[in-house]
């Protein structure tokens, strides 16, 4: 019998059934009262999430359609700093090459960032700066709060990547002085993907870039926020899940969603240390374990398709492995979006049944529950 | 009492309980064989609906997406003609004037294409056309096929926005010599919007511009079809639902659905004139009536809310009315997508009873009856 599977991967996460029935409802047309409430109130419900009183933009698309749309609507400037520690922040700088010069800090991944080296790429004339908030493929929070603190000083753009983090871990834009901000649906706000969002203050507008891309040009989705409306036909159904999402953050608390969160990842981390394993991040003093995802190296003894094969072929969960350069060196647990206790216990349970079996891991499931109790 | 709403406008269409039912069911992960099966699935599918033997990208973003992704991707030529007889027409050229020189060939909204302003187009130097299909704002067909074969006697590139024609009229790409067409997911495939599909031949390759911006870059598509797989994360509940309208149409028949498409248009249009209201588009010898959407004149007598609000409020129908300078001047019937006999009856029904009642019309039902029998 094929069992439903259980996605425990930095996104896209498992979907609750509220927001799987919320998408299975008969469509409603998008240039309709009924459309535009459900975009006002998604996003407002984002602004919340953001920690922010700007405005706030959703683009039917991925992550990555989302980071595009903020680059180059917001690439205005002689030069920008972008800051590489992983997949995604090596994205960042692909993107930006192809709207201004890029100053790329590069650092290896699952290093943290460091902050003198964004110091100087500022004194030598960057105008802005873009950072990933959490970085899934290494499993790093970085400074968010700190780099915005440094850009400030040379009144650079700050541009962030919360694709990973806003809805699930602390997001203050405004408080920590973050101009430009995005998240993915299919991350920490529990729908599937095809969503993407970003969040803009009044100042972004000074660095605006008239020759962005047609369909990632912000400037004709502020045109439409007016009436609660998107520029072109948006996913609609992806609309209706976010309500739902949005709902159902509400009804929960957002504090208590990121202490939920970070629960769940102190979790994984508490049993994996006392497993024998070894976590991948390389911290500094400001940089923490991401509070979403962990990044596990894969120990002696055991490849990355027999853990992942067997944890699929027995389990019917599925969790990540590593990207690029990394595969088969380490593997991820992602702990994003509407998921429970049992989810994670159940995941844990199970990666070290099959460790332990091979002799790659001590039990230490007994330290996770002494987390989530 | 609210009741389920029945959309009978240009897309986003009615959406059958088969395909809401496969985007309800849990989520799977996108790099999984699973996803990957779905795929090739939805690609080779497409291709037969393109009547292409060329590759077919799936880009998650709305149909404009799309069409970006085909002319910036293909946008290495020193002019491209870019023919507008109605909004999409228009947002062609705009699009295309963010990547090159733009020779727009401007019609009033609603007239026919003259071929011969094409050719002189092309003779004075343009090295690309692109051009709308089934333009859906005024309800014309524009002569594809015609276009492409001027386009060819000057080995000039031919895009093709096909969104409101592919998967619902006739379209060869191979024969007809067009390189390059976009379909949305929203229109004649039944599902809802947030999917593009861009079909290119070999030739298009030629054209290739690596400046095109990184999510619309086709490429990076191409890479990664071999494995069947996205370069970044697909809106994985959309392409499920195309998987199940893929197989919808394999069950239907893409002849019977073409004639099931064309019937249902030609049964607006028989009850229309019939009710003695007048057909918007003014056709020449080349163009036709669009077999997915019908463009009727608003009578005297009536206006634009009071026609669609009393069909929305009495009967819970939508139907679409002009767009930009045509609002409150034309409404739009969509006959698209997976909608029968009962759809189509009931909303001219419905039509009829309103404008008759304002004695903006006579009962013609019957001359819709007769087509549809």
């Amino acid at each position: 019998m094929k069992f439903d599977e259980l996605l425990m991967i930095p996104g896209p996460v498992q979907v609750h059934s509220r927001i799987l029935n919320a998408m299975a409802k008969p469509l409603i047309g998008h240039r309709t009262p009924e459309f535009s409430d459900i975009m006002k109130n998604c996003t407002l419900g984002l602004k919340e999430l953001f920690g922010t009183d700007g405005d706030v933009y959703l683009i039917s698309g991925s992550g990555t359609a989302g980071m595009e749309a903020a680059i180059s609507s917001f690439s205005k400037v002689s030069r920008i700093t972008c800051i590489d520690n992983g997949k995604f922040g090596d994205r960042l700088c692909r993107i930006a090459s192809r709207y201004t010069e890029v100053d790329a800090l590069r650092f290896e991944w699952g290093e943290s960032i460091d902050l003198e080296k964004v110091k100087e790429s500022l004194e030598n004339g960057s105008e802005a700066v873009a950072f990933v908030h959490n970085e899934t493929s290494t499993g790093i929070l970085n400074p968010a709060r700190e780099i915005a603190k440094i850009a400030k000083k040379h009144s650079a753009l700050v541009i962030m990547d919360g694709i990973t983090s806003v809805g699930g871990d602390e997001v203050k834009m405004d408080e920590w002085g973050i101009d430009v901000a995005i998240v993915g649906s299919q991350k920490c706000l529990g729908i599937p993907p095809g969503l993407a969002a970003v969040a803009v203050n009044e100042r972004a507008w000074e660095f605006y870039n008239e020759k962005a891309p047609f369909y990632l040009d912000l400037m004709a989705y502020k045109k439409k926020l007016k009436d609660w409306q998107t520029p072109y036909t948006p996913a609609v159904p992806l609309f209706v899940a976010l309500n739902e999402a949005i709902e159902m953050i509400k009804e929960e608390g957002l504090e208590n969603r990121i202490q939920r969160h970070r629960k769940f990842s102190r979790a994984v981390r508490e049993w994996a240390v006392n497993a024998g394993l070894e976590l991948f991040p390389r911290l500094n003093e400001y940089s923490s374990y991401s509070n979403t995802v962990t990044a596990i190296k894969m120990p002696e003894g055991i490849t990355d398709k027999e853990l992942r094969g067997t944890l699929k072929q027995e389990y019917s969960i599925t969790i990540s492995g590593g990207q690029e350069h990394l595969k088969g060196k380490i593997f991820r647990i992602g702990t994003m979006g509407n998921i429970g206790k049992r989810e994670v216990v159940a995941t844990l349970m199970a990666v070290e049944d099959i460790l332990t079996r091979k002799g790659c891991a001590v039990p230490a499931i007994n330290h996770a529950l002494e987390v989530l109790k």
